[in-house]
């Protein structure tokens, strides 16, 4: 019987995959799960459906849902506290992803790097210091793990406020590039096509821009199958999920692997997240001078109009799973945050790539910036595995952007506007703004989301002073 | 269908532990067994003792078993190597272990450090210098498994004389240490004893002398139980196997942890390897002043008359066994080499701790010194974890070791008498002897064991240079 | 009595400058200097000017001249080689420098980093893996002096192809920001201008990319009084020696210090090599979009036509002072390499900066990079010092440019134009091109230099390779 | 017009040599030193002979002299602090060194590791603790020099508490080394014994256990000449200083550098401090098992009694300078702090080795261990400049001692005796003694100079708990 506090509990997504993996799970898990969440009402539509999911006849196992009225109600006596919140709203994120535009920066998805993560990052960080501070207060022993984004500032914060924190990032970019991979495997060499979990990658980097050092599959070196399947799909692209058509050329979230086997025929690695996620890390002048390069490379700008649209279907739909208009039909995810919590409850070892402080598993990074490394999850640990060396043209890319997160970080910490304009230049994607540019598209934002900011910024001054 | 090269095939212990494990794993590894050994005669009864196995109504799988004339022979595509070998003779060994004795330095194994681990190993490196080029020459890609000591010395021979090998070093001294703590759980808790696999633990240091910083099973955290523990059994002493008292008192392998418990005591973390290995690395006024003191910290020092005596009954029982006088009775050991060798095929993740250069795995300890920490292995691929650091106490008697290893290790490789010697005063079983002391009983073992060094090295203008 | 082996003995301004240094220097330092060129009637002219130097009443050394017929010749028996050499002619230099021009890419010089930078060190590495083979052949324990550009790179070369050489880079643009700072210390104390040799400063980086962290004058911290000094001449520039107008507004080595002045005032420590120079480290966005930049931010672009322009001026001045028809005025320069070479002789201590392989004077740079830091000089012996830590932000920029320099080394050691061209795409200075254009702007740039590249490189491969 | 803060200004040896310096030198430094002493009436002696020596015809200066009621008044407004003070009293450092001859360990000095070593920061870190707050609190921008011994962990205490301090350790021992190698050059070369300040030697280890790696005196290689000097001198010992049959037998002071030589003899680097202090790093089997030895060695126990004798002596001599009765004779020393304080203050660079905490100076060392390697003084500066590597067995010695003393810091920082007593048990001074022999000598002198400890330490607790 275990607590998890879920913070961000009336996550239109995130809240309902977990519930779903939870309720399914083939292990002995279960407890209560405590939703917490400024907006309040989502919560309390979660928790219903979270018990409709728990009263289906697939359900293993029937969780109990409470919905706390403050944070620190939620994480007391927790086991684990997932944290998933939104920062902000879409019409800030709205300001992150579009206001670039205008100067001719633009990005995919725009909530990690380039000019709308530093922003969303201002945005996020006095919000995890609050967490960060609750945690130790309520719950100092339990295992926390954070979806939101940006993961690294995010995961940084909680362990610069509280050192003893036992905190990871989970994301799932990785795993497409291990599916990706699989693709490959059955185009190469015929057979049926793999589990991504028969595979052993060494992947490392910052989140969202991660790379895959090496692959194997039994005796297969997955990689050196590569060059074959460029010649192939180098120039087409190829879509390693079944998809039609349309909603390839529509769908805001696909993208064709262009990107992905263009930095390996570069550079000899493969570039392990998302191609969204991988072009916002280099030069904009890349893969995003502007739309139709967006197009070439075979994936999409995200539109937040686009987000918000959904987002409304979403709700709607949580209120007919709430109410039971609609019936709930549980599946279960890719994801594995359920996995690893079991692997910390002493139910056998697992592997797999998180999100830590640097202690040396990537000696070519800062030690104490956050990076992405396969991790051993065992009873009560986790330990970071050393991850292979990156080339040095890749690692001088990784470097770039782990250490602006390392400035912007610092910068927001002092609440020095000066420091995080100084990540905010150095963003590859603000490559091609000139200093006047990129100072007036800072402020520009600045102002946009000030309704975030203005509680723990000094705006005023820094906007005054020329 | 693989192949393992088994070097020193001739083995009357750990090649029919190895041949029992591989017939009964309920895997589907299979193929040809190559024996080599200098001994052919004995590789040849293990061949035939090996095709009995295989013909057992336990046995899940027959392997093919020949016996090869040469060591290339015998490499030649092998998917694994198998190293374990007798580097000289019983009568080398009695040099080791027992000219230091009239200098009153006991030693309790005398085959890792200390004078007769120095000694031991002048005269393995130069053939593993051998295996190394061979190994390149023959098998560049196949795993390496070396189960030989001195272990961090055979494997750094390996990784220096052929950079790109695939070696890794196997003890199951660790285990032992878990097997103590899962009698630890069953102790104070009065639970069920667990099996050691459930346990998590974080095991590092030098192959013998390594030490449990963190042990979990399930939420318990093992090593918070062992104050209470010793409040019991400091004292007396506890074995964590099922002896009688009679074995206790006279099997020289047998221990009843006070060391372990001691270390503890004193610094907070476990040793972790059997007691009579862990006394070897510290100061010989510690544990085995002499004989008596061995005696009061519960445990043996072991006389090579004892194992020439069992070594000659383990021949004729393998001679009964060959030619089927005897029964074959295969049963599964605690080994882990077989789940290590399915895992590295690609059927699972296993984390294990082995023995293999330090890339960063134990940031406290030189790079490229050969350690010991948990790794994980899955398909061809084994990855150091990082360890949790020592305390600052341990990690002065680890890495004093440590460098005593690499400064043997480079002054064989010279063939430098005089950096040799500097390593063996710097043992920690050597602080009872002055420097006179020191080098005529060096001088001493030197002359012992000089029909395996007179090959390699320049003894006689050492003994000339008083 | 001391040879000095000059290579590029035939220049037109260093080897001067030297000349005049040695015969005027008040030690004892004497010998011979044995100039080596590939245009030997260029090092015989030098050799008549420098006999005229000896010569005159106000030299107090008159060293002996000769002219080497080959490197070999020149090298044996030598305490100090002086390299010194332009790789290639300006003709390929203008291509390096106007090639991107087209493409919207200006710089400065083009002899270090960027477009031109990389290009220049295409050619110059391979001669410089022949004079690191032909000092290990001929004077292994000389002391060898680089002056020549992309200097990192130079130096790099040297320490990879003969790692036991002895050998430092020289350049004197922080001596350059070190009287920036002696005239804001007049300006701002209203002391009368020290000499630079007054002040302590701690200057690190990569040669043409150092930092001045901290800047000392018997008790003053000399950089906290930039901020007043800003106030005054940030936005009109401060030209530190005397020059008129027309000097400054037409001389293109000219620059008032605004690009030093930005950086400090963004970043808190001071941009330390002429504004020149550190432009080309960073975004063409920040100083140099377009020529009209440049002029707002007080520097100007050097275009080839005037390098040419002058050295025919200086070849025709050679020309008159070897016969005669012009007088030898010989002075005394700001350089420092006789004062190394008089503490290398045993003649006193002196701390300059210089560039050398990090062995841990730059914790924050890889380790075997090349970087400038202090160093220790005193009999036969050149230590790195410790220098402090850079800021995130500043350190990012370097090890961005770090990084570059060793990815494009590599790259050019194994003749690797994909590498090489990685390199290129990553220059701060490319920040503006897409990599369409970039991959174009290099192939011709290939082929405009091709005469000095076809000896080394397949181009006809790559270039093949669309 | 300077200030310096002398804690310890009764001091009867380093108080004059100090004030004989500075009345002494040829630069401008002139002001007020303010001495402070627990001992006030010789705190008040001192004062009155550093008047006496400022009226002498000799003295170029004339300070001007006070005494301090309170530290905080002393340190107030301060330029420079000099600490050197005698922790506790002779009586206590009588135990320090005598008690464990009782058990067989000998001490030459006992005031820097070893049994005496280890009771001496006992006594020392508390004092200390309060001293870097004083700083702190009266004198921030002060720089500390520091001569009290153990000076290691003086330094580091100093560091720990106020980690901005910006002190250093003078120590004259590498001094001695570098006067024994200019007898060498003259004793092989035949030239006129050079002074030291002629030589460059890279110097580095811990504090009285440093190693001179390199050694150059214009272009010859200092420690190429020892294996000839050694076969005249190794067996007979040198004595570098000029000195009676007499006094080399019998001041406990002298020693002829057998111990220095066998060091390098054995390691191939020499052992850089007085023999007296280099033993006690070791083993005590090797050169301090018993008297007799130390004798054969060529250098002396120096017993407290001794120490007692001549510090009455002295006494009444300062009584005799004090009132006139005995005229001060001014005489410069080889001490270079006040050469140190100078280049501070900004009258040129000095280059000499200081005990300061590790940045990176010596990377074999753990990162924030007081270490002594050269460092450059400048205006406000001094930066430790990066030392050559030890060979692995030396390094490994001193490692250990280097660990020793942050495990004995770090014990007395937590007040944990446990932990003090790992690291005494540790010493190379106690490798003859078992664990109860060191326990009962740890527990003795606890006992010895419980006067000092009770204050501080829970002294009873860890005496009941045996």
């Amino acid at each position: 019987m275990i607590k998890i506090a879920y913070i961000g509990g009336g996550s239109k997504q995130w809240a309902r995959v977990f519930m779903n993996d939870l309720a399914l799970d083939e292990g002995d898990l279960c407890g209560e799960i405590a939703l917490y969440d400024i907006d309040r009402e989502a919560a309390e539509r979660n928790r219903r459906i979270g018990m409709r999911i728990g009263n289906c006849p697939e359900a293993r196992h029937k969780w109990s849902y409470t919905v706390s009225g403050t944070l620190d109600e939620a994480l007391a006596g927790a086991t684990f506290v997932v944290l998933s919140i939104l920062p902000g709203t879409f019409d800030e994120m709205e300001v992150d992803v579009h206001a670039p535009e205008k100067y001719g920066v633009y990005q995919s998805v725009g909530d990690t790097v380039g000019p709308g993560g530093v922003l969303r990052a201002m945005r996020t960080v006095p919000l995890y210091e609050g967490f960060a501070r609750a945690i130790k207060r309520c719950c100092p022993k339990a295992w926390v793990i954070n979806f939101t984004n940006p993961m690294s500032i995010c995961v940084k914060t909680l362990y610069d406020v509280f050192p003893e924190i036992k905190a990871f990032g989970c994301c799932h970019e990785v795993f497409h590039a291990q599916n990706f991979l699989c693709a490959v495997l059955h185009e190469q060499l015929g057979v049926p096509r793999p589990d991504r979990h028969e595979l052993y990658t060494d992947a490392c980097g910052v989140n969202h821009f991660t790379w895959i050092t090496e692959a194997k599959w039994r005796n297969v070196d997955v990689l050196s199958l590569l060059p074959d399947f460029l010649q192939k799909y180098y120039r087409s692209g190829y879509y390693s999920g079944s998809l039609t058509a349309e909603q390839a050329r529509t769908d805001p979230f696909c993208y064709n692997n262009r990107v992905k086997m263009d930095l390996y025929r570069r550079f000899g690695v493969l570039g392990a997240a998302g191609d969204r996620h991988l072009a916002e890390f280099v030069s904009n002048k890349w893969y995003m001078s502007d739309p139709r390069q967006v197009e070439e490379w075979g994936f999409h700008l995200t539109p937040v109009s686009y987000r918000k649209a959904r987002q409304q279907e979403r709700i709607e739909e949580s209120i007919r799973l709430a109410d039971g208009t609609q019936a709930v039909q549980p599946h279960r995810s890719d994801e594995e945050a359920v996995r690893l919590m079991k692997a910390l409850l002493g139910c056998g070892t697992v592997v797999s790539n998180v999100n830590i402080v640097n202690v040396g598993q990537m000696p070519q990074m800062p030690l104490g910036a956050v990076v992405e490394t396969n991790c051993v999850f065992d009873s009560d640990s986790v330990r970071p595995v050393t991850a292979k060396q990156l080339p040095s043209d890749v690692c001088n890319l990784v470097y770039r952007n782990c250490v602006n997160i390392e400035t912007c970080y610092y910068g927001i910490k002092q609440r020095n506007l000066q420091m995080i304009f100084e990540s905010f230049v150095n963003q590859p994607l603000c490559s091609s703004l000139d200093m006047a540019q990129a100072r007036s598209l800072f402020e520009e934002m600045l102002v946009g989301t000030r309704k975030y900011l203005d509680e723990f910024y000094d705006l005023q001054a820094f906007l005054d002073n020329k």
